[in-house]
Parts: structure tokens; C-alpha cells; sequence
């Protein structure tokens, strides 16, 4: 029935007064247009159309959210491109790093209103109630529902979210600074959790420069962790260094694998306790497997299509090693990683764009162009 | 708009037609009366009735559940009495161990089909998005909703539950033996867990033959631990050895409570390691801070009024003990607990009555004449 | 200087004497011959010698303990093949398996008496003042001392032991019996822990019915949890249902590895949330990481020479997987080990012969055809 | 035979002789007198003589250190008055925060080197063998050795220390400054690990401006921990914010007890997750119950004689707190809690004054008019 009485309500002029009388909140602050502007596509790697597209109307359970700004992820270009194994909705709205307002909400939903800030993020919803969804593995859930890849995610101006999923953003927060922390923020920051370190303890950033890794530097201060960044080429230790790093290791500079696994060993007395593998070359994953220090955790993050991370058994039990995946954030993860943001603890250094120029970021991306951290500007 | 449609529902004849139109999903299989027996109350320790009311209807969210029996736990009396700190919904029907058939469902609802297995419980629904919810302790959220007390709970034949932490009873359950389960068994279950043992270690039972204490005792069991059992008077150590205790202490045998803690700390080679106080002596709990083995958890479960449990600082300190109020389990421990009696782990023994005698059930608890766990069937 | 006393003590008549004098304390129960029977060699590979060797003196931190009995291990095949990267000490007694009686002690020794019984094991001693050694992780200590392979082992009638990692056996064990659970038990149990299991969740032993998989079958089922067991041929299933377990994979019943991993985790309703792996078989490993549960742990116990685990990236992060390595336990898991063997949960089939007769138990091992746990008696 | 040996030694002309021929091992570059100034009392709030003693000599698993300087803790003061539950030895040279240089060390000594600097601290040693010691409580084992209270402490110029358990400090350490941190350091350290916190989660540190107050705030920062810190009285606030707290809580501007608890749940939005009692007033370390988030840990570390932590049992239950008593720390703690100190991530202000005026230190502290921590030169 609400979606009978939503579909009624797009098409007819009184909609507005439908919605109030249904399950919907509106606010008499917002007026909400039937269409907006989104960037869409209709098949993989088809073209990508920045057009009128209908605002959707919110699920009992969800949100509708003006986004102002959303961040460019690899995981968007994975998307359109259709490259994963897992299946993409078809059309689609990619998009999974968006800030913005709340204008309308479900009946269902108690824990926001209208005109408060929130984030869409790449989990949308889980079923809540399997095993995994009980425990706080909510990503891990089989029903995962995604944003910009099972649900219409963020390249549009308005978009639903499941409230109870939907990050929420403090009062007074710059929603385009805030965007890329709501995927890649969030993602290492979670990652961090999962290397199961103490304050005072190592913590290799394998990539240490990019985009995932100079969030990760910072979150690892942040949390009294001594960090290690592994990257290389110019201008990327002193990045590193005005982040907070302690030890720069680059890359370039060793004859082989072993004089730099050896030179990582001796600047930790004994390897990190940690590392934090957002690199996604497939040598310098296994190589983690050597540096790490005896009953560390190496946490995979990156994802190399078709590759395999491999670890000798001998030297893997002998040391007590572990090897452990890290996927995006949960609920938590997500409110943490926001507040260490909205304290000042991290910087996201961001350039802006329109919306309507995401086909050429995307080309940027595709022919590995990129420096730094892209963010639409749903509003051009 | 949902409450709106469904209070004309219920007064016109029309009633399934709109149903069906709406948000809820609703199986050919089951004929939803609109009217059913409950015992409601008005006002705090006011009449019971045991009447005809409306059967309610389910929101988005919500699962509508045919009860067929539920457990009547000590917590339905202070909901009745009104004598705790927490105010009741009023008018009410009390009840949290409901076992019973979903027989209609809301239109957000995913976890659930008509037809499944399922279990009222004491946490009806929490804001799940409060830093508390997030970890998994949902039942501690400020905004925690409760089946029999500030939600229409299991004393009625038909009562809605919210999906996500409505229990899943496996098909083929007996649905008057798990109804205790659903609370009993959940809470000795969680403050087993809380009291973080390995298996092999020692765990003292304060209060092991009553009602939550021959749970504990099994499921103590269940979970590998060495079980020590402390209870009082005819018949208990029998009991307490035939559910798999290993070394009881009769509290009635001995001269202080001197030579008691020294029975326990010699029984255990320096006192267990964890200790679950279902009793709701004062005395008892206090004393279980002696003879817990050091950097040993105290688990506090009873709740007795206006009581304090007393522990000294020095010897906290210099046995760095732990003590920690355990309360109602999770959605996890809900499933974990369910799982244990379904595979014959955990004999719940209970006496069933009809729905009608529930002011004589209560007369009896008053009286403290009370053996074991009553179910009320709520067919009679 | 000790060592100079002990020198000339050796060779003197009146040894017992000084050794009364000084840092040593002997018993007035035991005569201590100054030589005794024991297998040696001396050079990798090289004939093994069943001959009169002379009794070690203990040094001021270790104990003296006639062992009476001694597991052979694999272990101890490559000890005496010099096979694995890390050297031996030359000459060289092996075995770490060793139950006997404590017969001399070291003056700074508080922890035994003569006349209680002791263990050897694999792990004779540790700087216990490294970060690992402080952590628990004695095991993996750069300086470990291990039994049988740089300090002399358990294949002689009296052997040295440090008495802070020695074990401490019950008075009335069965020291035959309890030989293997000093290394094969203690090994799996502590796997079993490092797989971080709650009571009742599912765990696949891959290797379930060979020596070390029908300990941790045992100790899998008296920790709680639910086992499936994995291996293939005749006998197999029902010597694992004996001990206790639930679910059976005969792997050479299935046509391919996905068909088996299909099957496991159909049993298992998602995968076991952790395995085992004592097989060495490199390719069972790999594919665990294919069946085991999401968010679940992967734990590497057998030790294939130039092996790697492998584990696709994709899938072990979007999974969120484990592979942790585990070596053998510290001195909690030896008296945790030890504490279910003793209270008759662990059955330890084992086949003894005598001392001198070793050689050929390492014949029966290089040509495979060993059955079962053999145990030396070095009275014969 | 060691002590034999030692006796002689000491009253011989030749005893340095002896000694290179016996366990100990000593440097040329160090000379060690016979005697030495320290502090010994022979009963109870005896006569406190500062004057010739002899130098003790280590044990084989024993080092000796020359200490230079020494910290005063209250500790110090209860060993020379007697008047905790525990008896010391007598006569007793008290201290046990001595940081100083190793000078000889006995012949199992593996893990210093002569030259090395070494601390005392409160441990001296420990079974190192019951299940306590085994799973890193060594400061919980019954047969505990304590610096300045059980085993002759650092209020002298030579002291000896179990070589397992005594301090290693970085070459370059102020001598001076690291010796609180060898007692109150590690303490408030533990007592934060004990807390069990998240970087960016809140601490109150009950007491925040005193000597182990002081240290707390900076071990909570440098964890990444956010601190609100209780105290009263003049300059304490600036005290607070300059050792980088962030939010202050002045007992003496509050009306009642309400209104501080209101005041601290408003400041770190529902109450800290983690409280540290540093301060030893019974009343405030109750009222930390009620002020501590939900499911949060209250850590009591302060020792008021006599006194009870007193918790209302429902709300106990409801909120799910814990209270969890913290000693001393242990290795791993002391090693990491000095760590934090080399970084410079801790400042330790404290007043040098010679070990002879150690007698008027006490006679300060018993009028409570001591300010900052005073440390001993052992030279004067």
C-alpha cells in the first residue's frame, strides 16, 4: 500500500498532502521537488546520463535525504564498470559517500528529524537479524543492501537511507569534508579496530600516501598508535610526515624485498604489531606476512581483483600470525570514525566538483590519474 | 496514517480487506479474530481482567503473534504492583515469555514469514541506533520498549512484537517448555557470558535450585564450566545433581559465613571463578565478593529492592575482582540461548495453567509458595 | 661455577654430598645414578645410540625428574633429520614429551617438590622478560629453549627441566597416558582456544581422526563446542563419533572440493565458525578458508615443509576471515590441558614400547605406517 | 651453597674473588663496597635509622642495582607503620620506585647485562607458576615478593632484584624522573588498560590533580582517550587543562552529589565509559556508580583503609556497570608504561631531597601537607 500510495502521490499534484497523511514526516522547512538531477546509467559500463530523474520516496523504515555532497570512490567506478562478482542494480544511481539534510522520514523511524544532517555510506541496510547482523557484522550480512550498487545511492540530489544505518552528521559540520569520510574514513578506521592494537604499539600503513592511507595515518595517531607509512615516489614522506607519521619507508629506496623487510623490523625493534594493507599489490600484501611481528595482525583492506594473499605455513605458525579481512565500518565504527572527524583529529583534503562532471572523474580514475580525494557537488 | 487505517480496521467489518490493501502481509492460513481473551489491568495494582479485548495490529516493523503460552516471571508482579522505579504503560497486559505463530506481518518486516515460530521477550524493541544499541546492548538503551510493561506483552492471545528482536523459534519446539526460556533462560545465559570463563573453570550458582538458578545450572554445564551450586533446605542438592551440578554447598549446614567462604574457596582451589547471583540475599551477594578467586567475576542478575551490594576496597583492589550488573540478553543471546534448549541441552520444567488462573498465579508468588516456573496456556 | 661443581661432582664418589652442599636439593627417597640409558645422536641423521650416557645436574632454576614415560612425535623425526630451518643442538637427546617423577631440584626452584610429578614439553624454557614472554606468548620468545631439539630431551631416564615451565602433573596420573597430552593435547587445546570459539558454536577439525585430531575432537566437545570432523577412509567416521563428534565429512565421498565445501557448510548451516587444521595437506588448508563462516577463523596448526596457505583477497575481506597460526601452548594452556585430561574428559589411546626400540618407531613414522600415539618406556 | 658462600664472602677479604668463581657475574667497571647508607627500621613506627648496612648480594636469578634515586609512595609509609593487613619483614629497608644501574647479577640472570639501568618496583617477584602468575596476574600470586615491604627495598644504595620482574629502562633515562613511574606510573597505567576503553571514548579521573592523578590524565591522552578530570580546590583546574585534559569538574562548586553526576553526564553526553578512582574518599569512589555511562567500568585503584564501594544493586543491574579492583601492574605493563615515559609523552614533576631526609618526608605525608612527588638521592 505505501508503495501504491507513493507511486499515486509522484504523479499527482497533491502529493505533498498525501505524504502527510500517510506514513511519511514532512517538515514544512523543505519543499520537496518531484525531480532532481542524478547521474544514472542504465547497463554496465553503459553511458552515464547526468539527468531529471524522479526524487524517490522513503520506506517506513528509511529517510529521504537532500545530499549536498558525496565522495568518489574506486568502488563507484567498480560499479558502473560491473567488474565484481557481485551484481549491481540495473539502473543505477552509484554513489555511496553523501552528505546532506534530512527533509522527510518514514513513520517508523525515532532516531532522526527533519533537518538533521546525514550520511548515506556504502551499507544501506542488512536484515538485523542473522547471526552476523546480531554480533555487529552487519556488512558481513547476506542481504546487504548497498548504496550506489543494490540501492540508488548518492550521485543525485535527494536520496532514501535506512534510518537505522544512516550515519548521523553533528550540527556545524562541513558536509563536503565530511563526504569521503563516510566510506574511506570509516573503512580504515574500522581496519585499525580490527588490527586489535594497544595505544603505544606499531602499526604499519602499507600505501601510506593515497587516499585510504593518509585517512589511516591520522586515525592511527589519533587512537596513541606509533605509525610506520610505506609508499613511494616524491613528495610522499613529507605528506606522511605532516600527518603525524613517525617512520616513513619508501619503497623505492631498497635493492629487494628482504633489505626492506629487514629495514621495517629494525625501525620497530621487531616489526609492527600491525599492519594496515591498503595497497592493493598483491607482492607487498604476502610481503606483510614477513614484517609483521610475531602474534601481529596483518588486516587486508584493499581489493586486487583475482589475487590472493599467500603466507608461508612454517614461519606463520612458528610467529603466531593472523591474517584478518576488515570490511567497511558498522554502526559503531561509523559514529566513531565521525566523532575523531568532527574533533579535528582528521583532515580530508578534498577537491570539488560537479555533479554533472562525474564521467570525466571517473576517466581520471580509470587511467589511474587521480591525486587525492574527488567529492560532487550535487547542486552543479 | 498506519494507526489511523488500522483504528478504522478494527471497528469496520472491513477490516482484512484494508489489511491486505496496506502494509501488512497477511497468510490465507490464519483467520485473525478481532477480539481475544487477555488479563489487562488499569492501574497499578488494580483488578486483573481477564476479558475480551481488541487484538492488536501490527506497524511496519512489527509481527503480529498468535501466543499460545508464556511464562510467568517475577518481573510480571512488580509490572502488576507498580513498585518499580520504572512506570508502567497503563492500561496494560502484562506477560514477556510468549511462545507462539506469526500470523501477520508488517510491510517492512524481512526476517519473519506467516506461519514461523516466535518468541515474545522482555526487550520488545530499542532505538538501535544509540551508542549502546550499536554494541549489542540494546537492552540498555534509554528508549528500551518492554513487552509486558511499557508494550502489550504475552498475557493476551494475539500480541505484536518488534521484527528484528522478536525471537526465532525453530519449527518442532515445544512452545510450553521454551516459553520460560525467552527470559529465565536468556538472562542466566547472558550473565554466564558475562562472567567471561573458559571453559574448565569454576562458577558458583548463588540461588541454584529455584527457577533461574536450575537454568544457570545447566547451561553452566552446557557451556564446559565446573559447576558449584549454593542453595538451601530439603530436596536441593538432589536436584542440583541430577542437572549436572558438581560440588553443592547447603548454606543451612553451616555456623558463619566464615566457614562457608572457606567450604567454597577449598571445594574450588581458591574460589570460582566466576560467580551468578540469582539470589536476591543481600548477605548472599555481598559474601560472594569474599570468596570469588581473585581477578574472579561477580555477576549480579537478582534484583532485590532498595539493596546495595557491598564490597571492601582493599581486598577488591589487591584481588583486582570484578563485580557486573548483568541484565537481559541481546538478540545474539537470545538465538545462542534458544539454540542450547533446542538441542536438548536445557530441561525447563514448568507447570502449565490456563490464562484465567493468572491472579492466582500471582497470589501464589506473593505468598512466596511458588515451585518452580508457571505457563499459563491461553486457550482457557 | 655451578657447572665446574657439577663437573667434578659427576665424576667423584662423593657427588651426593657437594650436590647436598650446594645450590642443588636432593631427596633422601631417590638414588641418582650417575648414568643412565638414553638415546642419543650426533650428527643429523646419524646413527641413534641406545646406550649409558651420564645423568644431567640441574642448574639453580630447574628441576631433575626421572622420566618415566615419553610420547614420540613428528616432531622428533625431524629433530633427528635436521629438516626444519631451525638447528639442533648436537649431540642431541630428543623427545619433549616426557611424564616422570621430580627427583632433584635447583636451589631457586619453589615450585616443586621432590616426589611430585612433572612433564616435559616442547617449550623447556624462555627469557620470560621479552615482550612475548610477558604477553603469554612464551612460545614464540627468540630465545626459546625447546625440549628434545636444543636442550636434551625426554628420551633418557633423567632428564633437566626449568621448573617455571615444566608441568605440573596430578598426583595418580596415569603417566603413560598422560605422555602425548604434553604435547600433542596441549597443542591442540591451545588451538582450539586461539580459534576464539563461544560454547556451542560450530568447529571442523580437518585431519579429525589422526593422533592430534582425536584430541582436539575430544577437547573441542569438553570446551562445548559442536564438531564436524574431516578425513577419509576406513574406520574413520566411527572412531570420531566415539569421541564425541556430531557431523562427518569423508572427503573421499565427494567428487570435488566444491561439493565438499558445499556440504560442510550446509551442515554446519553457514560454515563452522572456526577450524582446525591438523592436516598438513596444503590444499585442505587453503580450502578452509573457502568453508569457514564469515567473520569466522582459519587456525594453521600442522606444519608442512615449504608450504603456503593461500586465500583469495576478495572474498577474505568481504568475509572478514582469520588464518591465524598457532604454535604450541604456554604454561596456562599445560595446566588447562592437563586439568581436562585429569578429570577424564581427554582419552589418549597410546601404544608403548620401550626406549631402546625408538629407531624402529621412527621407521614405522617415515614410511607412514604409523597408528595411533606410541609411548617409550625408558626402563626398557 | 650460594648463601654459604655469600656469607663468607661478605665478611672475607677475598670476596670478590669468591664471587667471580661462584654464580655471579660482575664487572670490572664497577665497584661494590661491602656496606652501604639506607634506611632500615627493625619494628613497626620504629626508629627510622639512616646509617650502614651491608650490601646485599644477589640470588642466582637475582641482579644487583645501585639505585640513585628512589620515589616516596604512601605505600612506604604503610610498610614502616604496619598498619595494613599484611605484616612486613622486619627489620626492613622500605622503597620500591629505584631506578639505578646494574651492577652484578647471579648466574641464571639472562636478560641484563651489567651496566644496564634497571628499576624496582613494587613486584620484586612472583611464583611465576600458579594460575595466576600464568596468565599475566603476577601481581595478584599468593606468594608475592614486594620491594620495601616483603624483600628489602630501594632506600638504600644496593638492592637486589628478581631479574625477571625488575624494571628495564632505556639507556638515557633522567633517573630521577622515571622513579614514580616505576610505581604510580605503571599503577594508573594498568588501571586505564583495566578501564578497558576505545581510543575516543571518555575517562574521569577521580583525583585528576594529585600525584597518581597527574600521571593518569597523561597516560589517558597519550591512549587517545578523552579526560574529565575531579578535583578541588586552587590552581588544580589549570594544573588539569595544562597536562592536556579536557573537561574539569570542581567538587567544591557543586551544591549536592546530584548535581555533579548531572554535571558529568551532561559534559561527556551520558556519563564517561571508564572512571579511574585515584582518589581514596570512600564517598566518592560510591558516587563514581552513578556517574559512570551504562555498561561502563568504575576502576578502583586508590586504598582507603576500612572502606566499602557501595552500589545500588537495580541500577547496577540495569545499567550493566562494572567495578573492578586494579593493582599494580605486571611486566608487560611496566615495559609499556615506561615506553609512554621515553617518548616524552609523560611528565613527572617531582622534588629531590636526600635519602637521609627521608624520616621528615614521612612526617609530611602523615600531616598530608605533601605536594608533588618527593624522590630520594640515595648519595646523600
Amino acid at each position: 500500500m505505501l508503495r501504491l500510495l507513493t507511486k499515486s502521490a509522484i504523479s499527482a499534484p497533491k502529493r505533498s498532502i498525501n505524504w502527510n497523511q500517510g506514513v511519511l514526516r514532512l517538515s514544512s522547512t523543505f519543499t520537496i521537488p518531484k525531480t532532481q538531477k542524478g547521474v544514472i546509467f542504465y547497463e554496465s559500463n553503459g553511458p552515464l546520463h547526468y539527468k531529471d530523474i524522479p526524487v524517490p520516496v522513503p520506506k517506513p523504515n528509511e529517510i529521504l535525504i537532500n545530499v549536498k555532497y558525496s565522495g568518489v570512490c574506486h568502488t563507484d567506478l567498480h560499479a558502473w564498470q560491473g567488474d565484481w562478482p557481485l551484481p549491481t542494480k540495473l539502473p543505477l544511481v552509484g554513489g555511496h559517500e553523501g552528505a546532506g539534510v534530512v527533509v522527510a522520514k518514514g513513520s517508523e523511524v525515532k532516531n532522526f528529524e527533519i533537518g538533521d544532517l546525514a550520511g548515506i555510506k556504502w551499507l544501506n541496510g542488512s536484515c538485523m537479524s542473522c547471526e552476523l547482523c546480531e554480533t555487529g557484522h552487519e556488512s558481513n550480512c547476506e542481504q546487504a543492501d548497498l548504496s550506489g550498487y543494490t540501492h540508488d545511492g548518492s550521485f543525485q540530489q535527494y536520496a532514501t537511507a535506512d534510518a537505522v544505518q544512516a550515519a548521523r552528521i553533528p550540527k556545524g559540520t562541513n558536509l563536503a569534508e565530511v563526504a569521503p569520510v563516510l566510506c574511506a574514513g570509516i573503512t580504515v578506521y574500522k581496519a585499525l579496530k580490527d588490527a586489535n592494537l594497544k595505544a603505544g604499539q606499531w602499526v604499519a600503513i602499507s600505501g601510506a600516501a593515497g587516499g585510504l592511507g593518509s585517512l589511516a595515518v591520522q586515525y592511527a595517531k589519533a587512537m596513541g598508535y606509533r605509525v610506520l607509512g610505506i609508499d613511494g615516489g616524491k613528495g610522499k614522506e613529507e605528506l606522511f610526515n605532516s600527518l603525524g607519521g613517525e617512520v616513513f619507508i619508501d619503497f623505492t629506496k631498497y635493492k629487494d624485498s628482504k633489505e626492506m623487510i629487514n629495514a621495517i623490523k629494525e625501525a620497530t625493534k621487531g616489526g609492527p604489531q600491525g599492519v594496515i594493507n591498503v595497497s592493493v599489490s598483491e607482492a607487498a600484501i604476502s610481503m606483510s606476512t614477513e614484517y609483521v611481528r610475531p602474534t601481529g595482525t596483518v588486516v587486508l583492506v584493499g581489493l586486487p581483483a583475482h589475487s590472493y594473499v599467500k603466507s608461508e605455513i612454517f614461519s606463520h605458525v612458528v610467529k603466531s600470525i593472523n591474517i584478518k579481512g576488515s570490511y567497511v565500518g558498522n554502526r559503531a565504527d561509523t559514529r566513531e570514525a565521525l566523532d575523531f572527524f568532527s574533533r579535528g583529529l582528521i583532515k580530508s583534503p578534498i577537491k570539488i566538483v560537479g555533479l554533472s562532471e562525474l564521467p570525466s572523474v571517473y576517466d581520471l580514475m580509470k587511467s589511474g590519474k587521480i591525486l587525492g580525494r574527488y567529492v560532487v557537488d550535487t547542486s552543479k
